[in-house]
């Protein structure tokens, strides 16, 4: 019933290192129950168009979400109108940030959207379309990559945060947006 | 006895917001268990030139560190040689940053050094200098200001969570950071 940002971030910010690499975050090979929670909150996903073509060229396309446990829809936010996919899981939409919203939330039924990709995230965020952010901090400074909040134009958003856990090694946090 | 980092820090990674504002960190009314115990273990800071620049500005000075609440000597890294300060505290080191360390070191005795400002602690960092960083994670996404580790180089550092604490609305985080 609402939006979701959900990331492994290093405390320097990054939610995927030099490179696009995923590696570091899976190496900790931890689940948290934060974890557990969110992917079963999740009945469909919007996603932009670079972390699709990660998805498919690198990590194992829509099977590789959640570590193969997500069977839901992916709704892909693309400007290319020749982008056509054989998995039927996989639609492409091409409408405003808003409309692509409601289409995937639909989708979702009484079950929530993740909004998956940093530019998205940020879009989202930006337009007021985004209702938690789910966070597994990790110890550790990446030192480069993909920033999940490098694109604010200096508008403050205040967050609450809703709960805190201790993985071995991942801090869970998830925060509510505090819409204006 | 080592060197910590110790900041408060938005959820996107700024420790000063828009025009170094420090309003937003102060307005949570809020000196956790981690700050307390942090701020009795430093003896001596080292600062950098822009940190001291905006204490004596805008920061109420020396006298502002830690609400008042710090009676230690402040050792200044500048390479300007006209810097003089009527403070007795405050020191003004022009060495290298090795030779700085080791110098607020000497004056903190087996208590630790602070490390303030955002370029002097990534420049610990990247030298291996940095013994820990302790963060107090606040719920906000600021949009833009100073941020704590935007000087990375790529280069991967690892962290070991020392510990976890539950503010009020602040999350503390205590990381030592690891040794190659």
């Amino acid at each position: 019933m609402g939006t979701i940002c959900h990331h492994t971030m290093s405390l320097d910010g990054f939610i995927a290192g030099p490179d696009d690499s995923m590696d570091w975050a899976f190496a900790y090979g931890e689940t948290t129950s934060l974890a557990n929670e969110t992917m079963k909150r999740i009945g469909a996903i919007l996603a932009g168009r670079r972390w699709y073509q990660l998805a498919t060229e690198r990590w194992n396309g829509v099977g590789g979400i959640y570590g193969g446990a997500y069977d839901g829809r992916v709704f892909v936010l693309t400007h290319r109108p020749s982008d056509k996919s054989e998995d039927p899981r996989i639609n492409f939409v091409s409408d405003g940030i808003e409309e692509a919203v409601a289409t995937a939330q639909t989708a979702a039924g009484d079950r929530d959207v993740g909004i998956f990709g940093a530019s998205l995230s940020q879009q989202c965020l930006q337009a007021g379309l985004l209702d938690e952010i789910v966070i597994h901090l990790a110890p550790v400074l990446l030192g480069g990559g993909v920033e999940l909040f490098s694109g604010g134009d200096g508008k403050r958003i205040d967050l609450e945060r809703i709960s805190l856990g201790k993985g071995e090694q991942l801090t869970d946090l998830r925060f509510r947006v505090v819409k204006q």
